[in-house]
């Protein structure tokens, strides 16, 4: 038998220049926390199953998660999301830090997923939380990292939105307008989460098959079209939602403020994690037809410590996937050339006797912080600058037999074509020309 | 039921102190790479059992890999090691990509160990590995990036030492010096791998106790007393040995003619993987006595990509663990200081009225590259400072009441205690003093 070559299903091999893109993505990342303050962790691949049954309940557990019983029969899974990891490190040391805590990770995860566009079995997720923030402001602050992320990349507001809702709106509607049960609640944020999958007719028919009175539909509809924070207000003033109540109000004021509301719309069919979000809750959006799909999910959490029997303390947060926001950045052509790697120098010779005292200049250069690629072999010299090329070389230096001969050798910078002849062993000079 | 706060036993929550260690580690392994012009890769964490058995063999399946069916019967593991996944990307690859293949990743990695010092189950591993460089070439180019990574962090030949061996000396010892079977050989290799775990006596003990003749045993003795190359020369040439099978020999004209023998010493104890090394091995050794343990193992190995029916393309690489990593520094105390993050500029305020031009300075300062700490809640003057010294920033800023009346701010430099007055919305030169 033969092993295969192939990845495990719905994972990726990242050849060099695939694991370039992800460098890129993930130096984004960690450039725009940086300008944040937030503050590097991470956590374990794996983790007791019980956790993420806590905050997520059974039914993620049971058909997205990679779980098995350790030798010492300890039932752990592959941690499917980061936030319970999050949660549980807060959770130690929340009374003696100061708040608000700000951090965040890039984690490897894996859900057992069927393969498709924008979903694979292991993925990495770029998470940024903030802990104990006052009221809005946290809110705010995660989503103008989201857009700056963004921003990082070269995109705008043509490329994306961030759609909005706050849950106390979806709360007020459901329990208040709606006078819906709790289990009539649930079905509601079920079908309303599922919307977007659904074409217009099939969704208001299941609309009309629920057990809603006829005013309550129409109540329900009218919410279901409010697609501006203008028009929010308005049904709020309408329906007497005591606004004071809605934090995505005076959100939608600070992000005006700096000028950021071009980017955000509200969406009343924004709910997310039932058990989990308890406020503002949003999605970067890929405003291309052609892939319209979330690229990031995130919000406010204000009971997350409580499965660890702590004093609640304010989280809000999002994920962002490397696999969606890749499609994102080739989708818009936002995505940098990765073909060729980056180094200063080619070192080749023509000859055998060229290999010592090229192994000694590289030596010599490294030691200087110069990278330096070694061909180890003799290679003519109408092959040099292809190879050079090929390794994203800046300068290609040549040893003939009779540099070798005279101890010297000869650099090009392959961008000015100039070209210049060095003592082999004037480290000094040599790094100043390659400066 | 309250939910435990640990992490997974044998793994780490990475607080940001820890995870700035870890990052300082993992730069000073990238930037060493990129010295050497390596490229970065990465493989899934999940992979085929039976990869891990083509290469290891049962035993290393059975004890110590984390393994089980996936919901679709896949025998799956997370990777125990990274050559595995490396053979099998460089095995798709390598016919068409021109040589060496010169590769390097940082994977997280699992193993099922009874955690100790400098052994967890979850650790993350530096692995650089050279397909297809000339013979001696390769096994230098690694032992040089071994040596240079370890210069990296300070550390230098009163610290570290390599510990190297050929696998050609010893087979040719155990097989035509001693004249035993594979069986014999087998029984012999594990014990010279056990030896340094053992005291001599017991050693000693052992070798009386194998099925070797007197005459052997006593050549067995003498082998294993060598404790340099000029001893190994003169063993080689007292025993008939074909000096032109051992790579060693010239591997070591090599380092010195880079001026890095002082790093390498010859142990006949080191053989490392049997089914898997072919040529020299080495092992980067902390001196300590307090701490005498490997830091990092490696070797060249032929025929890796046979397991793929591939023809074989000569390897070699090692990998070098954080946690054993981590404790030679400290050992050493080559770890600099990362109790505190950096940032730029922390801005806080007296005043709740001062929030709303604090997050918009901190916009605009944002989009300038600046990375900022927004304090979000009134603070006193006296607690500015302290907060500010936590959170490692270069200057504070301080929002008054009368400087948000007056558009002003107040920014410290605080190295210098210089302090500046600025108009809070002259962003040039606000940057300026900041740069």
């Amino acid at each position: 038998m033969t092993l295969s070559k192939k990845p495990y299903k719905g994972t990726r091999d990242f050849f060099p220049e695939e694991k370039r893109i992800r460098d890129y993505m993930f130096s984004k990342m960690k450039e725009t926390a940086q300008l944040f303050a937030y503050e590097s962790y991470d956590g374990p691949l794996l983790e007791e199953v019980e956790l993420y049954k806590a905050k997520s309940g059974e039914e993620l557990i049971n058909d997205q998660i990679y779980s098995f019983n350790d030798r010492g029969e300890r039932f752990v899974a592959i941690r499917p999301e980061m936030t319970p990891t999050v949660a549980r490190m807060v959770a130690q040391v929340h009374r003696e830090v100061s708040k608000p805590i700000r951090w965040f990770s890039i984690p490897n995860l894996y859900r057992y997923e069927r393969p498709q566009k924008g979903r694979l079995r292991e993925h990495w997720q770029f998470n940024v939380d903030v802990f104990g923030a006052p009221k809005i402001l946290g809110e705010l602050e995660i989503i103008q990292l989201g857009i700056k992320l963004m921003q990082s990349f070269g995109a705008n507001s043509e490329h994306f939105e961030i759609l909005i809702n706050d849950r106390a709106i979806v709360d007020n509607v459901f329990k208040d307008l709606l006078n819906c049960s709790e289990d009539e609640c649930y079905k509601l944020y079920k079908l309303v989460d599922r919307s977007k999958k659904l074409d217009k007719e099939k969704f208001e028919k299941q609309i009309d098959e629920t057990s809603l009175t006829e005013e309550a539909k129409e109540i329900f509809k009218e919410y279901l079209k409010l697609n501006s924070i203008d028009l929010l207000n308005t049904f709020i003033q309408k329906h007497s939602i005591p606004k004071d109540s809605i934090e995505l109000i005076g959100l939608y004021e600070r992000l005006q403020e700096l000028n950021l509301s071009e980017y955000v719309v509200f969406d009343p069919t924004i709910v997310r994690g039932l058990d989990y979000y308890t406020g503002i809750v949003f999605e970067i959006f890929d405003k291309n037809p052609e892939n319209r799909r979330a690229i990031c999910g995130g919000g406010s959490y204000a009971n997350i410590l409580k499965i660890f029997n702590e004093p609640s303390l304010p989280g809000v947060g999002f994920g962002l996937g490397d696999v969606t926001l890749k499609d994102f950045l080739i989708t818009h052509n936002l995505l940098p050339d990765f073909t060729t790697p980056t180094v200063d120098l080619i070192l080749t010779t023509q000859d055998e006797d060229g290999i010592k005292p090229l192994l000694s200049l590289a030596h010599s250069l490294r030691s200087e912080k110069i990278s330096v690629f070694t061909q180890l072999e003799p290679l003519k010299i109408k092959k040099v600058f292809s190879l050079a090329e090929k390794k994203g070389a800046k300068f290609a230096a040549i040893l003939g037999s009779q540099e070798i001969e005279n101890g010297l050798i000869q650099i090009k910078n392959l961008s000015t074509k100039d070209q210049k002849e060095f003592k082999i062993d004037n480290i000094e000079d040599i790094k100043g020309y390659l400066a």
